[in-house]
């Protein structure tokens, strides 16, 4: 076998885990100097391949790469970028093969969702198509955790999480509250069109009455009266009602809830987005009740702080996993997480046409049967993937982060207009 | 000394670390017994003893009690509820004495903010122009930081530290992303009048040019094309800006940023909500800038998995404190923190005259020229409040907290309409 160098990438919405990902594939890597030379980081995505903006990750010692697996969001840029078909794009293609021929680059790893896989597809094809040996392997990442075969996506484990989390402690406050006070409280997560994320904020319920009393999932079409009618249950019946609802929650006929209430504000812009304030009003409304939201964003996807060691440890899995894939030979496949009888996790090696584009909505069987809850089919799923802490280090009371500058390798091409 | 029973009630918004106040003061009241017979919890504040609503803690057993400690939120209800002056509401206070007599109370302990401050204050007085026997002791807290006298109020070291920890890793995740999707992150914060919380986000902060790049405080005027100039510059020159941004935002005139959907608490105070999708929109209208923002309302002063281990550690010992002074026969005071020399924290009594309706603010020397960050001083009065971390046990992947039963002390006298 002869030493080929590799490229490594991270694409799309970032995660709390992509860089322990990062860190599974440069520190497996380095175990295999004799096969695996120097594995360069894509800058910004598969970009920083067409734009030839290589990162030699040997620049980096193991104790910074050794940070990447407690350091959220992606170390070496994302994007967000989708590679047309060779037919439509050949010249993106050629341009591919030059950046990969000049730097001798045989492995190409792609770490993303759904529209990177069908990057990491496409480029897969090189081999055949083109005729240019390279082994493409993607890596799953998403907090959305709608790819196909694997169990779940590294990065969802960790949102879900804090989403549990999360809702446990402000349903505390309300409760407190709820007396002479607030008596609704809305969160707003993530889901434009599966509904996993808000699904996740049941765990925090244990018994019978325990909050959230209402998850909003974008499978489930919004019924106004039916929601209110809930909501004033649960106020009457536990003195507040704690609600989860999915940013893509949306009505009969499809259009979303968060778009529905453009306002004008202060300064004459419209005033789109957040689900929430339109519950928030919808409830004030017509029930009276006082509400608080919050709108978590980013701050939902980038939680490190308090990851699941479960969803940590296989992201990094995943990319160890990857290179263990490139050194059998294989390509356009991508590492599928495979839940195991006796409680542990496997790998199997998943073919990126049966991943590309194909996006996994929760099963119906995971929602309960007057839409506002989950199954205990769908807790019996979720449950796992929040197992355990994994706390970064501390110093002087703040997260230790590692921050890696983009030193580019010397180009040896020409400028390429993307 | 005689044995005289205890009132301890929790009042106004909750913190991540009020119970660890209720920890300390049971926890030391059940170490003199032969001075303080049984500690009642007031059930929802002063309301608990308006309605002779009294939960007894010898209920709970030493394991429960412990467990406050790391429980967010009121575990005996709070409420936003302001008694009037003695003048004013004589009936009240005759209730009150009722209620103590009725129930052999000669402590009564009353932990909040500044309103909470003002009707402790109100109750000392009950020995002086009632004649009915009380000791009266304020606990601080309040995550508005507003208190006078005390160094810092339990619950703002928390928050503090959760604002610069999520703004820290929401601002890696922009930074990832910035080359080709959004530009600006806006996280909103708590504070109505004083930006000790957004403040805090400047704790992220380590080298010159790291994000948070933009704090709007309350004490500062929203000047728009001076922000607009500041985002703008920030973008240009790191790639990104990243925002946090106070619920007080105003401009010259007063006028809240947020203010549109502003409805009124109990005590007076507009409820506010929606500073950052007004900034977004002036950012996207004025500058075409993508953009994310998020609201953290209640996550961020429940977010008991990530609070500080130094504000734990005070909120508790100003429970124990508190006990302490009562002990030694002290009446109408506070527990204030005091910062010391060797890095250490103390306690001095401080007269609840000085410090009901007396509301702190930032000091000007806290807040940078330009307006939009702090000062070394600034810097130096925070870090030391986010230090140590102090995470509550886990099972299951979930905090475990304590939830306490609100079995009430059979009722004595009749009821009382308030």
């Amino acid at each position: 076998m002869t030493i080929k160098n590799a490229f490594y990438a991270q694409s799309g919405g970032v995660t709390a885990v992509i860089n322990a990902t990062a860190c599974g594939v440069i520190q497996a890597a380095r175990q295999h100097p004799n096969k695996i030379g120097t594995v360069y980081a894509g800058r910004n995505g598969i970009l920083g391949a067409l734009r030839e903006e290589l990162i030699d990750t040997n620049q980096y010692s193991d104790e910074d790469i050794a940070a990447l697996r407690h350091t959220p969001a992606g170390a070496f840029g994302s994007c967000r970028f989708k590679l047309r078909s060779i037919e439509e794009s050949r010249a993106e293609y050629e341009r591919l093969i030059e950046v990969f021929k000049a730097h001798d680059i045989g492995y190409f790893f792609y770490n993303g969702g759904n529209d990177s896989q069908d990057t990491a597809h496409k480029v897969s094809q090189i081999s055949e198509t083109m005729g240019y040996p390279i082994q493409c392997i993607g890596i799953p990442k998403t907090v959305d955790n709608d790819l196909p075969i694997t169990d779940f996506c590294p990065g969802f484990g960790s949102v879900a999480k804090y989403v549990a989390v999360s809702i446990k402690e402000a349903s505390l406050d309300i409760a407190s509250m709820c007396e002479s006070s607030t008596k609704v409280f809305i969160m707003e997560v993530m889901g434009r069109h599966a509904g996993w994320i808000a699904a996740a904020g049941a765990l925090a319920q244990q018994e019978e009455g325990d909050a959230p009393h209402i998850i909003l999932f974008p499978e489930v079409a919004f019924d106004k009266e039916k929601f209110l009618s809930k909501v004033k249950h649960c106020v009457e019946t536990y003195g507040y009602c704690s609600i989860v609802a999915s940013e893509g929650t949306h009505t009969g006929d499809g259009s979303f809830l968060a778009a529905s209430e453009a306002s004008v504000d202060a300064f004459g812009h419209a005033q789109l987005g957040g689900v929430a304030p339109v519950l928030a009003n919808l409830i004030k409304g017509e029930l009276g009740y006082k509400y608080h939201w919050a709108l978590a964003d980013y701050l939902q996807r980038s939680a490190r702080h308090i990851a699941s060691k479960t969803d940590v440890d296989l992201a990094y899995q995943a990319g160890e996993k990857a290179i263990e894939y490139a050194l059998e030979g294989l390509n356009s496949v991508m590492p599928a997480i495979q839940r195991l009888d006796n409680g542990e996790w496997g790998f199997i090696p998943a073919p990126l046409k049966d991943i590309a584009n194909v996006e996994r909505f929760m099963p119906k069987s995971f929602i309960s049967e007057d839409g506002f809850g989950i199954t205990q089919a769908g807790r019996d799923y979720l449950l796992p993937l929040i197992q355990g802490e994994d706390y970064p280090p501390y110093v002087n009371g703040q997260p230790v982060y590692v921050k890696l500058a983009h030193n580019l390798t010397p180009k040896k091409l020409a400028n390429f207009d993307i």
